[in-house]
């Protein structure tokens, strides 16, 4: 506090008030105006708007969340206080539940408490500078990345000078009312205050960008506390509402980035490898049977798995899954089917639906197409604009960090086949009765796409294939032999991380 | 299995087998019909299909869950298989998990292992045959109620005698590729074959129903096994597929069941009572006070709250309910307002939704609004058939008892205002402009059917008012006095529980 950097929290100390009068006069047009605002929202499809309340104890953020939902439309507003992780959360990755609980377009969330008071309580527990760093990045990019998607972040940080805090808590304790609200975590809090606050100075300097800046309110009067956050709410509503509509460039022909024209990763596979039944039957099990080993190991416990399955329609991506699965406990997979979006994941971030489908640990999830549709068919059909599907890279190797962090085993499979094999799949699927469901208008229509398709992939697996999230190439056009490679594949990035 | 009532399972150890040549002429057959039974299915709204797979250890359960989702087109395919509670399913009452997974119209579930199994474990661990029959009967209500909600049950029980058991464990065991398939539970249940049998007998003969019959299929011979289950299963589909469409009744004037007209109990209540402003600040403060202690007490982890709020419009639900959150700390509550069901709420048995909403232990939820809608406003506008509401008081009475039985305190209020009181408060919301969004042509159409609902009121207040789950009418022309005995309700429910 004395190195002259504290000035971020200093305007939130000087004792703003607001007369009874003033607050009178006010209220009841912020309040009508909120709720035009709400209303119009709700029917616009823009948004969604998540206010985040973070700041010191005893500051007010309960009540100030109380008062949105009293003055707004409680049936649009959605409140969630995250506290310690519950066990369901405890055992899948830390953004899980935040993602979980993100409002749709057209809502309005209110998160008391989110990802920045986890990262200041563990840093004050553990206290490395070095993980404060990554962690603050990783926000950064995950707020970035929010906002990109149409996210409107609003935080709020509620803010008390130590001898602000100490009355307050003091005052709650007297009146015996109101001297429950008052826990031991309180003091506890308000006795590390000079130690939090350097802290605090920090984290609101370090992730005050442009797409989500800070607004530090100061808690001591609450009428002034209110109409504050009220009015920056309502402003923030507004904007949201006047903001020029999101243009979808459906743009037919996506202009070509600079990447290096690298489609020869494709070409070069060795398609004619092949393995006969025998060797395909005897691999077959012993595989199968390390695979059941290894997932009804103690260790696998601590890790997850997740099995991502893309390729070239027909390449038999579902025959794959199929042979991993007749090893597995039915109790420990699922497998997700990934269609084109409903109309609630469409009202979402993309990445959305898969974080929902995440496995707790010890679990796994095996994903039929994936998050890579992105960058896949909603690049090559223009579904989304070459921005969208240009950021989406990184958005998605930070998603796959955060999952490896957390101790998944994350495991990426392109299965690929000839043309002219396919054409072969193609037609006798058509001639098998009971596999023409797998045939459809569309899979004809892709086909065309072939080169489309092939400078896509050749660009997904350049710049999405980690050191943590390795894509593995299959040679599909012998079935056996893709099959036997999956589960080899499996095995081996399993034996590693156990 | 000596006093001649093993009949049940007894056809199912003659060792069925079906030559290969039987079956390579019938699976192609039996799968392309599978294939387009869940085309049609998929299309249709009808449904949902739900298999439920149960049996011996070793009989083959897994494998047979496997085929079908192999023989179909496994994206519309749900295969979910129960083993011990999770954490955050054991937070919550039995059911939850088995409506969380339960799939919507047009689709295919299997459970294996689900209540069934949880029964048979719970029995041969502390075995008293009253809480058996107990847990019978309540299986047998649940399963009712899914059918007469459209949900088609199709129960298999895959068997294997005590030889056979032994002969098919020994040959998984000897052979080192399928070795990791036979586990130590799997000789456990060996062991006590004799005196599960006679549990089984009891089991499938009390729970095979008319709405729900069991299928015991033999687990021997494989080929057997699948076309059998598939068969069966596609006789399901296509009978479900051929039934009549669902016409449902919208009896603009439905038939009055004989209730004794109790419309008494509404219009007895004496609406005259008041609380003055300064009374009402002190006890507000009183009885949140003691609702923080009790919400915080050790004891309350044991137990869960649940608040029901319906009301006559306008009666002043919101006001009651910000007065209870006051009280609460936020990471503790979600509420839940209830509008008209979503698309895919709508393809799901009406209880569903809320069961997804059930808190758990240690929780609080608050429905603005709930499942009586289906007595009220469904009944009184004539959105369900007359004997969808007739059956549902005792649904809901055993949805209640449901969650009561896990430790849940549940709180019904019903508000009650003045057809006079009403008026002027719509009048003065239509004047006041932050309140404008809560009135709406609606609510003047409800208005004109004070009569209808005041009887759909006074049945349910009669028929749902359980000595577990009481309802409390609040004489709500005075908001202060509404909210104060609200409040004291809450408090002197939660005594009596901790």
């Amino acid at each position: 506090m004395s190195n002259g950097a504290t000035r971020v929290l200093e305007s939130a100390e000087l004792g703003h008030r607001i007369t009874k009068r003033v607050y009178a006069r006010d209220e009841p047009k912020l309040r009508e105006a909120l709720l035009n605002a709400q209303f119009d929202l709700s029917r616009s499809h823009r948004g969604p708007i998540l206010v985040l309340i973070s700041g010191v104890e005893g500051g007010g953020r309960g009540e100030t969340a109380n008062k949105l939902t009293e003055w707004m439309d409680p049936r649009h507003i959605h409140v969630l206080a995250f506290g310690p992780r519950t066990c369901d959360e405890a055992a899948r990755p830390g953004p899980w539940r935040y993602w979980k609980a993100l409002p749709g377009r057209g809502k309005l969330g209110i998160f008391m408490n989110a990802w920045y008071n986890e990262v200041m309580a563990e840093h004050l527990r553990r206290g490395s500078d070095v993980e404060l760093h990554a962690r603050l990045q990783s926000i950064r990019q995950h707020e970035r990345m929010l906002s990109d998607e149409g996210v409107v972040l609003l935080k709020f940080w509620i803010h008390l000078s130590r001898v602000e805090q100490k009355k307050r808590l003091k005052e709650l304790e007297r009146d015996p009312r109101t001297s429950w609200r008052v826990t031991r975590a309180d003091w506890d809090a308000y006795r590390i205050y000079n130690r939090s606050h350097a802290l605090w100075e920090h984290l609101l300097r370090e992730t005050s960008t442009a797409e989500a800046p800070w607004y530090v309110v100061e808690g001591t009067d609450e009428r002034y506390r209110y109409l504050t956050v009220g009015k920056i709410l309502l402003k923030a509503m507004r904007s949201t509402l006047a903001a020029k509509p999101v243009v979808r460039k459906r743009a037919s022909a996506p202009p070509a980035p600079s990447v290096i024209d690298n489609v020869k990763l494709i070409r070069n596979l060795d398609l004619s490898q092949t393995l006969d039944a025998n060797d395909y039957s005897a691999e077959l099990e012993k595989f199968q049977g390390r695979l059941a080993k290894l997932t009804r190991h103690k260790q696998f416990a601590k890790h997850s798995l997740i099995l991502v399955f893309e390729g070239v329609d027909a390449a038999g991506k579902g025959g794959a899954i199929r042979r991993v699965t007749g090893a597995l406990d039915a109790r420990q997979y699922v497998t997700v089917p990934i269609a084109a979006p409903n109309d609630e994941e469409r009202a979402h971030p993309y990445l959305w639906r898969f974080w929902k489908n995440v496995p707790p640990r010890g679990g796994i999830t095996i994903f039929d197409r994936s998050w890579y549709g992105r960058v896949l068919v909603e690049r090559v059909e223009g579904l989304c604009s070459v921005s969208d599907w240009m950021r989406a890279y990184g958005e998605i190797n930070q998603f796959e960090e955060q999952l490896v962090e957390d101790g998944a085993v994350i495991v990426k499979f392109w299965l690929q086949i000839s043309q002219k094999e396919q054409l072969t799949r193609f037609r006798a699927r058509e001639r098998t009765s009971f596999k023409r469901f797998k045939i459809t208008a569309e899979d004809w229509r892709n086909r065309k796409k072939w080169h489309a398709y092939e400078r896509a992939v050749s660009d997904m697996v350049n710049r999405t294939s980690t050191e943590i999230a390795p894509w593995t190439l299959v040679e599909a056009e012998d079935k056996y032999f893709a099959r036997i490679k999956v589960l080899k594949t499996i095995v081996a990035r399993l034996k590693d991380a156990l």
